[in-house]
């Protein structure tokens, strides 16, 4: 195949590379293309392509875009041979395993499946290890859809693996009520599947973390006479992908990390949902991936060439200090004679007459959902070969823990996922009397405490990390170079850094994620925190100037409706400590919660420690921290959370004066507080106490649940301003003065 | 200039540029880096360079960046000449502005107006043209400062130019309450400032929408024989702009779009707030923007080579069909003889120490705050120039319409910013009777219609036109050789796409931008939404796909937490219409809100036009639309929104017949109704009705508000699910039974 390789550059590149191969003595990185150079990437097949084929080719030829790298390696590995007619039938039968799937359905995305089941094929079949009787098996190569609308694609592929997951009841139900294939690929359903993905962009950001995760363990764990770590991560991308502004953040990084072991596959088909990518997407993406780090190959015929896409797979592997982006030009829809190559096939069923008639192209005689015997048993080794790839890795895992038995206690502690017996008591703890403090800082304490007993725990910023005060102070950071370190540097890319948690949350071998900003900036990442929620990744999201009280800045960088948007959203922690009890409280659930992501909003400004607040408390969500009623029915109940606990706090001692019995409740977190008995709440908040406030620096959407019709929510509703924190709490009333006096006119 | 130009390319470029002359007559796009040639960029200053740089030189000549392409001119427009002394007394002055009011507040980013103030100066002293006694004049240059928290970079260039919004006492009152300088340039508080920034790449973003406002208004309005619209768009980004994905979002767009006359400059100081640059971002930027269809220029010493710059500026006008991205490299901080080019210098006050040492270093012996009278007087006569630019303008304008009397007219309609009288009547209209659709088609009818109307409308989707029923039919895309049309074709970009909806908005040329996706992937776009809101940009979003009812997609699609998201946000108006009528009556509405941006959530399935709806009552927000009391105490209060309105409705109806009244109120936009009079309200939800049911395929978070603690709130706590959507309505108990029965729970 290196042959093949070497004379399937053009003459400019081969130019290119004798000129310069005197001056880089392994020629692993020549560049190939100069801007006036033509690119021509990997060899054509000789086989004549089909028409609609040679009709795109012609059509792209007059385009803008060039390619604009590639790179030709020596050391390649020879891909296993595989009779080419049953290679063909195979990559059919993913073709109409798809097809018939979303033809039964009346819905979905045949499209991609019918252009990526070449490169879907040779990954499933030749070149991916995994289990499929273990879909969990540490050590698999991770694959991830990030184009998520082809995920029959996917369903197709694990049901030929042998995953028990997918089988053809399952194919038949797609996209039906509680099937395991529902409309986007999704982690939670379907084993087999790493991530949810479908919201554009998503997936390859997971990808990236999943390629970090693997960098990260590999380089803490391997030894160099043996390896428990090695598994490369896979994704196929489409152009929505690489439009979407998360993909490029997420990319800058792992060019800038290295991810050698990252291996994306560029679905290069020219086809979006508003039609040809022309009228939006004319950038060249090679270039831009190259500007990235990244090692780029083309493959110019992804429909048939299939030899390219195993060499192509070869070469990325070749390059270990680079993730790489194999751009495989593909016909979507290929094969369907009337509709390939258009926006029609992107995102509808074929319809029955198209089915028809593509089955007459391809040669495809079999009724729906039919898999040939032989494509079957060829297909059938992978359950022996998987549970051979195990088994030898486990094997793997005794020698090394012979050898290094502390290590081994560790990582196997690490995959178990459960946490060190006794971690809890690293939490600091404080009292009224300790020296009061902001809560960002107080979370700085708490991390660099866990740290020391969380083997999993890692995290970093979004370059905020001297304002979050997120750094582990005990570790590096975590670059190309040093991997085994902990500190993660996202730069200014809060989608990306959340997406990367994802993926690194979803690697499945007990790694915890933070990740850090300024909480206005959740902005920023929401769509990939809603994954997290979604996708049941437990990434702990430190948020800190999480009010108004952060000043100056101003209401760009004033937080004001985002807790109520958090509040809202379905399997989402919203925990807002008040001092450092509650924030140890809050690190405790997060840390706990593996199956659910947790927001910490955290104060800029220093907040005194309060009696009564515990650790305990925050677990219920909401819980009294003082009152002087001796039964459970005190003259009015106060609520305050984070920074404003103290100020309901203070109030209520002030109306205590008058006489009054008072109630002070921190609402630390809403979905907690839903999660307790009936009991318990109505201990916290009688219901027979209709004299109700709340403070809180925010918006006071949603809060009428706890202060009822006749109580009253002090908050804002409006933007912030831009000044010193004390003159903007005074100016929106948010004080002990404002509190009291709304406190009188409900009692 | 030219010749200097010219002499100034690096060897190897000068190569390049003889050796392709022939086939290229004019050589204005000669690419002059071959992967292999050192870029060299524009001539150095022959001035020694100050210290610090010199040794911030050596440092990155080590690094892995390298520039990548260049771009020599022929036409070059000549600055004008000014005092070398005089250009940098009035630099330092710039500087310590910025300086003195961030050491008086002890709060602020003195590094960037440090490092940029040269760029700055000769931006507004030399370049751009406006006027500062009408900061609103039409054809003004716009500048947008992306890097929003080097806003005194900006506040001190008002000062100098004479706009009356930025006075000394404005300067000393820099980020203090109800200053007109807050933290991060807004456009609400600082006429002058044309957008507001601070949350990075979302400057760049608008800028993008500014320019592609002019090209659009240009290709409308101009004649062979008279221009009226003729401006640049000017930008500062910082390293944080660059990394953001947004940026790459709407540059991608900015280089396929041509934008030609946006001419940005990349602060490249190799600073951000967690360090050096080198820890997460190695990228090749020029390359990135090169690949993005961008016309790349390198001022290697932006300190002190003023002349660099200038030429850079001349060089970017002269490339007419690319934007530019000007890399200047800077000092952040330069001048501080302690703290430039360090991270400390970004974001805090330099502290008295330092700001002495700074003056002992650049020679600047004056008290804070003070603007040499030299400097003063320089800058004096722009008063006077802009009043001449503007008056030149009136003549142009003046003589355009009386030869062109009916486009001058559309022309100034736009700019006067008022609605065309009777364009309400334009909005289609519905009767029970009429054929069901789904709000996305009625959404489709009412803009087809108002296009016809409103000479401003404009906008797109983000590559879902098809499903959003965005298109405009009677006109064409927006594209670079078409840029008259009004159909804009964002690709898969949504926070690029607000950010530029912005950008088209506070272009103040009375355009009225919309733009469009699936409800749920607001998420991506919040960013640019919040900042809609806050800098009172009345972009109308049109967010289809808007409940659980799109079906098979599933929950990564479905949208849940984001109507009450919305709600809780301050600012923006949250809609969501149920029938054909309450479709234009949230036009209506949306049309109007010209400082309030509006959403619009519509439905994918068919909805029946229901008796009572009306536009009318979508202006109030919350209205009854059918009751049977005959008083205002109805037994029951039955409420809903969109799709669910249908649903509340047929509940009542079966109630009824039960001997029951019932009252079913829309809540098409919970921000309106809530800005009625008590009256009102009271006339719609009597306080003494507490039995009251809530239907809406969303979050109930925040119902209680209306339903109170009596009432039950039917709606969706959790994920979506991937099925056909009436499986989903029926699983999740969004039925007519359900209300029912609820309903008589609370009866």
């Amino acid at each position: 195949m290196a042959a093949a390789t070497a004379s399937s550059l053009t003459a400019a590149c081969v130019s290119s590379l004798s000129a310069h191969s005197s001056t880089s003595p392994a020629p692993d990185h020549i560049n190939c293309s100069s801007p006036f150079a033509k690119f021509s990437g990997l060899k054509l097949a000789s086989s004549p392509l089909p028409s609609h084929h040679t009709q795109e080719k012609k059509k792209r030829s007059s385009g803008s875009r060039k390619a604009h790298h590639v790179t030709a390696t020596a050391a390649v590995e020879a891909p296993p041979k595989t009779d080419v007619s049953l290679v063909e039938k195979s990559i059919n039968t993913i073709r109409f395993l798809a097809v018939d799937a979303v033809e039964k359905a009346n819905s979905g995305h045949p499209g991609l499946p019918m252009g990526c089941a070449p490169m879907g094929h040779i990954l499933y079949d030749e070149i991916m290890r995994y289990n499929p009787k273990n879909p969990y098996w540490f050590n698999r190569d991770r694959f991830v859809l990030s184009a998520g609308h082809g995920c029959m694609l996917q369903y197709a592929l694990l049901h030929l693996a042998g995953y028990d997951s997918v089988q053809e009841e399952d194919l038949k139900q797609f996209r039906q009520w509680e099937s395991r294939t529902p409309g986007h690929p999704e982690n939670f359903e379907t084993p087999g599947v790493e991530v949810t993905t479908g919201p554009l962009g998503q997936g390859i950001c997971n990808a990236v973390g999943l390629a970090l995760a693997e960098k990260h363990l590999a380089a803490r764990f391997n030894k160099p006479d043996a390896t428990v770590v090695d598994h490369y991560t896979y994704c196929i991308v489409g152009d929505g992908c690489n439009m979407e502004g998360v993909s490029n953040e997420a990319c800058s990084l792992a060019g800038h990390w290295g991810l050698g072991k990252l291996i994306a596959f560029y679905d290069d088909n020219h086809i979006s949902i508003d039609g040809d990518t022309d009228i939006a997407f004319t950038e060249n993406v090679d270039q831009r991936f190259e500007a990235l780090g990244w090692h780029i190959i083309w493959v110019r015929n992804g429909n048939t060439d299939y030899d390219a896409i195993r060499q192509a797979i070869a070469d990325a592997k070749a390059v270990t200090d680079k993730p790489t982006l194999i751009k495989v030009t593909t016909t979507i829809g290929y094969g369907s004679p009337n509709k390939a190559n258009s926006y029609s096939v992107h995102g509808s069923a074929l319809g029955a007459k198209e089915v028809d008639a593509t089955r007459q192209n391809l040669g495809w005689p079999y009724e729906p959902f039919f898999v040939p015997e032989d494509v079957k048993s060829h297909w059938s080794r992978h359950t022996k070969l998987g549970a051979e790839f195990e088994a030898k890795w486990q094997e793997d895992l005794a020698a090394y823990e012979k050898k290094y038995p502390q290590e081994a206690a560790e990582f196997k502690s690490l995959l178990s996922g459960e946490l060190p017996a006794g971690w809890v008591d690293a939490l600091p703890k404080y009292t009224p009397e300790s020296a009061g403090d902001a809560t960002r800082n107080l979370s700085q304490a708490c991390l660099n405490a866990l740290v020391k007993v969380l083997p999993g725990l890692l995290g970093g910023s979004a370059d905020l990390a001297s304002s979050n005060m997120t750094l582990l102070k005990m570790f590096g950071d975590f670059q190309k170079n040093t991997p085994a370190e902990r500190n993660l540097r996202f730069g200014v890319r809060e989608h990306g850094m959340g997406a990367i948690c994802n993926g690194i949350a979803l690697h499945g071998s007990g790694l915890i994620p933070y990740c850090a900003t300024f909480f206005v900036f959740t902005d920023y990442m929401r769509g990939a925190m809603r994954i997290s929620a979604l996708s049941e990744a437990g990434v702990i999201y430190v948020m800190t100037h999480d009010s108004i009280g952060l000043g100056e800045d101003g209401p760009t960088h004033q937080p004001i409706e985002h807790l109520a948007s958090f509040r809202a959203m379905p399997n989402i922690l919203m925990l807002r400590p008040a001092d450092g009890n509650e924030t140890a409280g809050a690190y405790k659930v997060a840390v706990e919660s593996r199956k659910r992501p947790s927001i910490l909003a955290l104060s800029r400004q220093k907040l005194p420690h309060l009696p009564g607040t515990s650790i305990e408390g925050v677990e219920k969500g909401g819980y009294t921290i003082s009152c002087n009623a001796s039964g459970n029915k005190p003259d009015l109940i106060l609520f305050g959370t984070g920074s404003e606990l103290e100020i309901a706090y203070k109030a209520a001692e002030v109306i205590r004066k008058e006489g009054k019995t008072v109630r002070v409740v921190s609402m630390v977190s809403w979905e907690l507080f839903e999660e307790q008995s009936a009991e318990y709440k109505e201990s916290v908040i009688p219901a027979a106490v209709t004299s109700r406030v709340s403070v809180e620096a925010g918006s006071t959407f949603g809060w009428e649940k706890y202060v009822g019709s006749k109580g009253k929510a002090i908050g804002i509703d409006h933007f912030g301003a831009s000044a010193p924190a004390g003159t903007i709490y005074k100016k929106f009333g948010l004080t002990v003065d404002n509190v009291v006096a709304n406190a009188k006119e409900v009692m």
